[in-house]
């Protein structure tokens, strides 16, 4: 086993899970007691940060270890776990990319991390272009379906 | 504290860590016995993946948990822990973009995981366009300069 604990907790609006309309939503990104603002010192001087974080609400019983329809939806195709980036996985780890808005003493504030209100994060790491990738990207018509309405913004 | 569990682990050539030259290397993620080839279906319809993994070769006793010179080079400048990618960091978990070369069974080949033999895989996730950057990347002048040799190819 491998101990990880939070880092840090996400400030939001949004309280419960949602498959879509995270985009433009900000969040607060607050440390935990263990670390000051040091920690994040220079992290302004990146556009993007990767939040790696946990599904906290997920319940440990509804973890799918082999296939299923992404967001269980019959139209597409039955795939692996690891082939989709539903919530309900092993270790129940997300990550995502965010853009920096700015740092405010212990608080890294970020747009568009699709996690909600409480989420424990457990790293924080600036994107280097280096480090995206360096051949092109492919993926399959039904990932491309799904992720229509993701990052539109929450209708009001 | 969340406990996570290993899903696979890397077999690769590199035993020991290094900065650079990882470029062209290849290695076999193999998952762990828990799991079986139905939960990397359909990932090979992909042309990238995310690796989260763990540095299990940093002790825990060097963590640096404020900032210091990224590789301990003080032609750079002090930052966060948390505004640089170095394995010695809170919760030692790493995140890495690869090529996808085939599915085996229960293995997943891919180029340019930056991580040694024997490191524990703790998520596999498909790379959606949809979650890389949306708005232009920026990085401070260091970053850049850090990772000039990161990708080249290992000596001969």
């Amino acid at each position: 086993m491998w101990p990880i604990e939070p880092v840090a907790y996400v400030e939001a609006a949004r309280q419960q899970a949602r498959d879509d309309f995270w985009g433009q939503t900000l969040a607060c990104i607050r440390l935990s007691e263990a670390y000051t603002a040091e920690a994040l010192q220079g992290l302004d001087a990146f556009s993007h940060v990767e939040i790696l974080f946990g599904f906290h609400r997920v319940d440990p019983a509804h973890i799918v270890t082999a296939a299923r329809h992404p967001r269980n939806n019959p139209d597409w195709p039955a795939v692996g776990i690891f082939a989709q980036r539903g919530k309900n996985r092993p270790n129940r780890l997300g990550s995502t990319i965010c853009q920096i808005q700015r740092l405010e003493g212990p608080c890294l504030w970020v747009a568009e991390l699709d996690a909600i209100d409480g989420t424990p994060v457990f790293d924080i790491k600036p994107v280097l272009p280096a480090f995206l990738p360096r051949t092109p990207v492919q993926q399959p018509a039904w990932a491309e379906t799904l992720m229509q309405a993701y990052w539109l913004p929450e209708e009001a």
